[in-house]
């Protein structure tokens, strides 16, 4: 069970591995490139869902579902979107299996079953949600129309990484309609913002505001915000998106509205969304060489009891089992989610171990001697710091240091990327810091894409976002040393 | 907007089809059999979800995630099973697109991005995750196993229909591995009585708790504890099921596990389901000529306060919007889920109409006249009437209405299904029955599947279920004249 994690100093690649399925987050399945998400992992999922949802609908917007599958001539629809993804599409071409003839046990696809037109599996949604807002979008009086929707996609890919990167994926996408361009823009930026408040909020992640580069942009759109977080190795992570489409999904699938002046327009768009890739996102933020480190905010048991138990000492074990139940009690009355563990066949060394690498943010163990001073002892899962407590007002004292624990670990993954953000001026010094200390490199840029071209060629860094706050500034850029007014953010990313 | 229904008995499958769309419930899709499940009747699914993943949590469960695809030779391992579905199963059998040479506008499937192995699209997820447990399941220590999914799944149907038979639906699956035969057939009875449970209380649609004959149970079980409803249309709907799977999918994936003994035992297995097509059944359980009726617990709103507002009189409208928010405020302390209409542009009788098609258990006009008299106006979707209720105490008072609403939708649905479940003796009255009255025929069945078989082909009635608290009696089949010791439920089934 507990066997001993690589460190992320030897292998960072390795150390997340091995974390991710020694913590009983998630593992490989029998379907290449596809991940089983098991009950820890999924129950920090449910609880990003659940935060997410909420924000979502104080913004205004319902939840609805689509079909799984896009017809291929709706999928080709719309030419930069298909183009962008055709290249790792699952496609489904037959509707029916039958038994092989030569091997009665074994099915084979049955040839006389052939779809007269293939269906993609949906690598986004866009394309089969235009089609549908066709037919419920007629005036301005439908308009805004603001749904999301919760669901599973899949994008082929070759290389993959559980959470990071996986051929099958669950996710969140908005799809907005708005009868101005204005609008759709305050819309996409909303979002933006909602979702790098969750990530810092919640997740106890910093992240970096602004939007992408042309060449990185989501395919279809134009304009395309982004929220872009440090990991501990120094590579950038794309942790959430929110895309102003412009009239681009409405032309394809000709969706037009009367406006309030009796004219006809094409509707304007935005879409948006996150993924399990947060899980990876969270747990390379905050996570150490003992295991995973939770937010108390996203943990699924924020603190876990364990009494001291003696086998021997029947009595007194139940006085602390007794105890425990009576501090649980307690703590649940402040909305704290708590555990017990009163296994007796396992050492309290070996607990410690378990909820260390599972990333309980508090640790509280009720033991015979603590307990006639009216006193637990209490362990951090961030700092180790461990300290006894009074019994009384316990429930107000935990929710306090669940709080200063969410607080500390932002602070703490700030001041990491704060420090791991560096300004260069030449592209030697550009070229040095993303070798030794890696990192956001702020530098100036031309603008050109053929730069931005080179630059990942030579280093591996792309643009990851131009920031939102970026101040105008005179430079001249990194590369081609052509003027440039503003410093974008590169870095290598997952 | 509120174009009229047909009525139930002119066309009860048009009037369903009508409803579901007018209501803003579920649309046909641009997918052949997939369908959009559109806000509103998403919010229901949410209630749904919501509660049954509650009493799931409460009875031991968690939630997990597993691919939506399962690889053509895992796919068939368990034959039963891979032979019920076979011949429903979308295949994906490409992994990429390419620019059609002959219309660069156009995409075609790339004949090089074959895969070596066909996946199949989950008609239902029992073999990936046994393939799964395999890796997880070693000793006794590691059971039970006890572990849900809320998922889509996939299953071709040529003749489709919203919510009750779709391509793709949604629903929960649960997968739970056992140490022992008799815990296995305890956990499956369970959560039989989990859905029983959720369907009356909570949907107020009476159920009948049985099991499948042979002929009718899930691919792969050794026994079908299913729940049946019985529609305004006298057919039955089969609601929710849960399996007891024996060593069945333990065998075809060889999971064992160490006993405490230290011997080498298969594990056991159950696997239980609901899906979106309990939506279906609500509707056709309760709703009426003039549109959807809810029952309080799963409506989205459960009141809509409606301030009798008059384009003339700003003043008198906003002490009329105010007292509203007013009362809105009250019922939300009671946790009622409430709406407020202040639309000016809208007629009230437009408004009625409409909340009556949306099924709003409650409709409480706010009046200048009333208010006077510290009155408002109620009307009961359920019953049609209407009464005057003062605005003091008016949450405890609304909350118990809701109450009444709850408990009157199933005590008139159970009184339509008792005066509809019909005990015959001969084969002439089973059929007359049918052809009559329909509903659920009491009868009895000599056991064998030729009898079954025959029955099915004359009449179209199937056997629903075995009911769990048939009483022994001895009688002769309906149709054979054999003996027979039960009488069991006959029914045209959706």
């Amino acid at each position: 069970m507990s066997k001993k994690l690589p460190t992320r100093s030897e292998d960072f690649s390795l150390w997340y591995n091995e974390l991710v399925k020694n913590a009983g987050l998630a593992d490989n399945s029998g379907v290449r490139g596809c991940m089983v998400i098991k009950p820890y992992g999924f129950a920090i999922w449910e609880l990003m869902k659940e935060q997410l949802d909420k924000m979502f609908k104080e913004t205004g917007h319902q939840n609805a579902y689509f079909p799984i599958f896009v017809p291929k001539s709706l999928f080709e629809a719309e030419e930069k979107n298909a183009e962008g993804f055709a290249k790792e599409c699952a496609v489904v071409t037959h509707y029916r299996l039958k038994t092989d003839p030569e091997d009665k046990s074994k099915l084979i696809v049955d040839p006389e079953a052939k779809l007269e037109e293939e269906l993609i599996v949906r690598p986004t949604s866009e394309a089969i949600i235009w089609n549908t807002y066709k037919g419920w979008i007629q005036s301005y009086r439908d308009l805004p129309l603001l749904i999301n929707q919760w669901a599973n996609v899949v994008r082929w890919e070759m290389r993959t990484r559980l959470f990071l990167r996986t051929s099958e994926f669950l996710w969140q996408e908005g799809h907005t309609a708005h009868a101005t361009k204005q609008e759709a823009i305050v819309e996409a930026k909303q979002m933006h913002d909602v979702y790098a408040h969750f990530a810092e909020n919640w997740m106890a992640m910093p992240v970096i505001k602004g939007f992408k580069s042309d060449s990185e942009r989501f395919a279809g759109a134009d304009d395309t915000f982004t929220i872009e977080a440090l990991m501990q190795d120094g590579k950038a992570l794309q942790a959430g998106t929110s895309h102003f489409l412009g009239q681009n999904f409405a032309k394809a699938f000709d969706v037009e509205f009367q406006t309030a002046e009796g004219g006809k327009e094409h509707v304007w768009a935005t879409s948006w969304g996150v993924s399990t890739r947060l899980i990876g996102g969270l747990i390379m933020t905050h996570s150490d060489d003992e295991g995973l480190v939770l937010p108390p905010k996203l943990a699924p048991y924020q603190v876990v009891i364990i009494p001291f138990l003696n086998k021997k000492k029947e009595e007194q074990n139940e006085l602390l089992i007794s105890k425990s139940n009576e501090i649980k009690a307690e703590l649940e009355k402040f909305g704290i989610r708590v555990q017990i563990d009163t296994d007796v066949t396992k050492r309290p060394g070996f607990k410690f171990a378990e909820y260390e690498l599972k990333g309980y943010p508090v640790r509280m163990v009720v033991g015979p001697r603590d307990l006639e001073n009216n006193q637990v002892e209490i362990a951090r899962r961030d700092t180790k710091e461990k300290s006894l407590q009074n019994i009384d007002g316990i429930g107000a004292s935990i929710n306090e240091l669940l709080n200063t624990i969410q607080n500390n670990l932002f602070n703490k993954a700030k001041s990491y990327r704060d420090t791991h953000t560096t300004e260069v001026s030449t592209f030697e010094e550009f070229k040095s810091v993303l070798d030794t200390k890696g990192g956001f490199i702020s530098a100036h840029w031309d603008g050109t894409e053929a730069t931005e071209e080179q630059i990942k060629d030579l280093t591996k860094a792309t643009i990851r976002c131009i920031p939102l706050d970026a101040e105008n500034e005179e430079g001249t850029c990194v590369f081609s040393g052509k003027p440039s007014q503003k410093r974008v953010l590169f870095a290598k990313a997952y």
